[in-house]
């Protein structure tokens, strides 16, 4: 079993922070000041250029990769890091309609992640070949699936309610069609445990800023399977991707296998910052964070359903279709999230009333879920979050 | 004048380094460790999700960019940062190719960065609309514009020999026949005195982590003249490129300038680095840069000239053709640069036998280029060079 007590040390918390917003922007490695100050002494100004080599930044796009394949059920040489993961769905999303070229239809649903499906429409506009992108309800998708669908791209959690789609039927389904599946596991990733592998999708991206803990923006990563990787002819050709990079020969040649998804110079910095989050996950099972992140998200709903009636449970009641983030729906709920954040109890607020509390078991124990529960009551109790200070908006939600 | 004396103190350069390797990584810029602790500490573990807002980080993308705009002679508004520089080549390619619909012609040359090239290839393979990439030698461009041509896609400096575009002139003639200019300035930005607003190119796209030090990957930048961005229908729409990023519409909506070219969440502690490392241009002027740049080029041509006959010169001789590197050839120059770096002299090696030493002024003085050539002549009349270490290729040349 997973130590959960030992993780939460891999953390730096503020002391009186219970925070829940993990499915946003995970907290603080405690290793990660030491790595980027060892970077910047001994790699970058220490050993200069001769770095690409000596300190292999040159194959952290890869090694990254691999160490993030454990937690999604990828094989060994699958997965690479760098990029943004807008980035990285429109290479998917390329890839799979140059492998369709005779079916027009993109299948999304209308819980898709807005930038995924803008990436998708930039797309089409500059392809110029008619494609459509289709976007019904999420309860709607499989029977949507048909032989006129090219690709059907999902998000697995919604980032709202973390309703979770079933990747595996729906590439089941998706492949009985000759439809290909990209599965985006922004929510997903280090939160439940995903397994590509078996869900047979043919692509997965996702971001490492959320439940992977590397920091505001940090690199995106792509699977692509071993059966596809040989096939796709990457619509971003940059020279970290060539066969042969330091030949620079002026065509362009894909490196043999995911290597091909690398496309420019990619951001050390940040990859240390990702090694640094990465190292958290060690000795830790997927499993383990699954089954103990729904423990903490029901033993949430009871507390809160019991102590807190004017929330309403705005995330699927079933934990199985359910990611691990807990929505409430609450009329003010913007005023009273910067309320529960100014008492301590970080969680964020989705447009229109969406109160989101993520449950990350490597730094959330269950004390501070009961902790959060008694705040949360007090708040709404004594109208704490009425001040007018808690109702000014800010630029980001 | 700039004070290139007081510029030194803004990196940390290791005792006994004469760097003449900014063109391909700069230094370690003095301030850039407590920039990234500062990020780390205070904004990411003390204001956590907060400090989109408070720290704001949302705005980075563009404050940055305006920081970038006055050493390219760009206007405020008119420059973004962020994601790497092989995207920002395509993004402007992309849009070059939908302002001219009717034409087929991407001009480049032969002695194009090849990731540029491979940038073009991936886009035409899958636009599938039969888009031709020309790549005469450099000399023969300016004659090759024609109205067939849809867009001259060069970089400005030859990472080679640094041989220089004259991009006035060609925006000019390309303008005359009705097509686009990109201009790639990873070799110029920092290091000449470029004025896009000058030269009139429709986009200029460049990196930071060759002379402007912020680092291995360091965040890409481009720029579109305010007359052109709202024409431009982002290829790759993401959601920091949303007019209004947080309504989490379901349909993309360009924001109305520069900052359409956003993309995806970006990566913040890369911009701390790169916020660190244009420090070290206050006070500096691009003009003054550009002389003294010439200046040291020209010094170390003629003292290479005088007492390394080995040695053939590269670049251009005439210093107004020539960018801030000097490159000589010699047929065994990755052992001898390999020789060089163990004595303390970094320059970097290109195949087949080009040498490549960078003049970055905010770091290298008149005594660093004497002091370098002095070894240059000890290492090849001694045959120091010849020693069997120094002939293993590394994986990164």
């Amino acid at each position: 079993m997973s130590d959960f007590a030992a993780t939460r040390a891999r953390f730096d918390i503020p002391e009186g922070v219970i925070y829940l917003n993990g499915n946003s922007l995970g907290p603080l490695p405690a290793g990660a000041e030491a790595k980027i100050g060892e970077f910047l002494r001994e790699e970058w100004r220490g050993e200069l250029i001769r770095a690409w080599n000596s300190k292999g930044w040159f194959t952290l796009a890869n090694t990254l990769g691999d160490r993030i394949a454990r937690l999604i059920g990828a094989p060994a040489g699958s997965v690479v890091v760098g990029e943004t993961l807008s980035i990285r769905v429109f290479q998917a999303l390329a890839a799979a309609l140059q492998l369709r070229p005779d079916r027009k239809v993109i299948l999304s649903d209308n819980g898709n992640f807005p930038s995924d499906l803008y990436v998708a429409q930039g797309l089409i506009r500059h392809l110029g070949r008619g494609h459509e992108l289709r976007t019904p309800d999420p309860e709607a998708v499989e029977d949507a699936i048909s032989d006129e669908v090219a690709v059907v791209m999902l998000t697995e959690v919604d980032y709202r309610s973390a309703r979770m789609h079933d990747m595996r039927r729906i590439a089941g389904k998706a492949h009985a069609a000759g439809a290909l599946v990209i599965s985006d596991l922004a929510h997903s990733g280090g939160a439940t445990a995903v397994d590509v592998t078996r869900d047979d999708v043919d692509f997965a991206v996702g971001c490492t800023y959320k439940y992977m803990n590397a920091g505001p923006g940090a690199p995106a990563f792509i699977y692509v399977p071993p059966r596809m990787a040989g096939l796709v002819e990457p619509i971003l050709a940059g020279w970290h991707g060539h066969a042969t990079p330091f030949s620079f020969d002026l065509d362009y040649v894909p490196a043999p296998g995911i290597g091909r998804m690398r496309v420019g110079t990619p951001p050390i910095a940040a990859f240390k910052l990702l090694d640094a989050a990465l190292d958290a996950w060690e000795g830790v099972s997927m499993a383990d964070v699954r089954a103990q992140s729904i423990a903490l998200s029901e033993l949430f709903i009871r507390e809160v359903e019991a102590r807190c009636p004017a929330l309403t449970l705005a995330s699927p009641r079933e934990a199985a279709r359910r990611g691990s983030h807990v929505s409430f729906a609450f009329a003010e709920g913007y005023a009273l999230m910067q309320a529960l954040i100014a008492r301590g109890v970080f969680g964020d607020f989705r447009a229109p009333d969406i109160m989101r509390f993520g449950f990350a078991p490597l730094y959330v124990g269950e004390a501070d879920v009961l902790n959060a529960v008694d705040i949360i009551e007090d708040v709404l109790t004594t109208g704490f979050w009425r001040d007018e200070r808690f109702s000014k908006r800010a630029l980001v939600t």
